[in-house]
């Protein structure tokens, strides 16, 4: 393939600690070691690399920072939970105009999270069911508690991207649920009236197994988010 | 908020490197520094977040390798080019099922793309359109080349994502195009000259500005590659 091809040689011009560090990569994809799994020690991948002990030390700080390792301290080195996935992985932090950001956000939102709730109702069980309502309540008393919910919200959200059983939707949805976030301020009275109902709306709907009461629900309270933004 | 009350909590318990990367994340978005624009050199940014120069070089590491800045021999460090942007940020290669992986990507491709190219069909300026036809064509000669052309499949469909001038859609199509890859070993003869005719005929609808056309071309091309997978 071009691709790996390309791959090597881009490696040879890469810093010999870049180099150690996609080879670690490449070992934990190939041994198949997950969330956890502790990695072998320094001695023993330097010597699996045919690099000193310093460029290994140098290669797992940068997969760290990529979070696909973690440090535990007098403990070793595990890999992270989600590994390589990182907080905000496409960037919109540094992306100049945060509005329309989020009125592009949202556009992908209402195409893709209505279909998600649907598949969600169609395919959720019960062990699904428990954490989506656990999730649907915590919402619920922070804002009854006066607390943020911002996180809670977001984790919601996750949580019904889980009830599809697809591999990429509960990867997908935390990124585009950035706007949420990003109109924190927006949060007045009503918005957090309509997040209550709206939300248990889809609840209810998912429990019942019925995707397109789901689907409806989901698109309702997405159309309510964007409907406030441009109210702005 | 409380993620940024969670933020200071979390970075007091960071290593002082972890730290001072945030803290020259936040300057960079701060001051609005784009692509290419240059980083405050060494000793101005020691002096700014009250740190060593050995601090600012280990945060500057981490940086580089989150791909929030690059090193130019000689030049000094500059913003990257897509900022924050990594390669599989999802960290799809780490997922044990590709087969899996790669047909839920699929399900994603097909919910997402066609309306995109919908989108496409009816945003697309002149501009937009001169590149879609260079890398349409990219494409066939890499086929009738004999040559791989995966990644220059990818960037057909990611210019595709482009002509919708919405901000995220060009980032998440690279990620769930991902799938592109996986299967490099299926493009036997009759996928290859699907790719050429079901590009052509995108193309086609996206420069007659036929959002209806585009979309219905969009997931047909999309559907075939699924029927493809299947069979395996």
């Amino acid at each position: 393939m071009e691709s790996s091809e390309f791959k090597t040689i881009k490696n040879t011009d890469q810093p010999l600690p870049s180099r150690a560090a996609d080879q670690i990569s490449q070992l934990i994809i190939d041994r198949q070691l997950s969330a956890g799994d502790k990695l072998p020690n320094e001695f023993e991948l330097a010597a699996y690399l045919h690099v000193g002990r310093g460029t290994v030390r140098e290669a797992v700080k940068l997969l760290v920072a990529r979070n696909v390792l973690e440090i535990r301290r007098g403990k070793g080195t595990f890999i992270a939970k989600h590994p390589g996935q990182i907080d905000d992985p496409l960037g919109f932090a540094y992306l100049k105009d945060q509005k329309k950001l989020g009125l592009d956000l949202l556009e992908v939102r209402i195409r893709l999270e209505p279909w998600v709730a649907g598949i969600a109702a169609a395919k959720a069980d019960e062990k699904d069911l428990v954490i989506l309502r656990e999730n649907c309540s915590r919402v619920e008393e922070d804002i009854y508690g006066g607390v943020d919910h911002l996180e809670n919200d977001r984790k919601y959200h996750i949580s019904i991207a889980k009830c599809t059983h697809n591999l990429v939707v509960p990867k997908l949805i935390p990124i585009i649920s950035y706007s949420v976030g990003l109109f924190g301020s927006l949060n007045g009275t009503s918005l957090l009236t309509e997040t209550i109902i709206g939300h248990r709306a889809i609840l209810t709907a998912i429990e019942a197994h019925d995707p397109d009461a789901a689907s409806a629900a989901m698109k309702d309270h997405l159309e309510k988010n964007r409907s406030a933004l441009l109210e702005i």
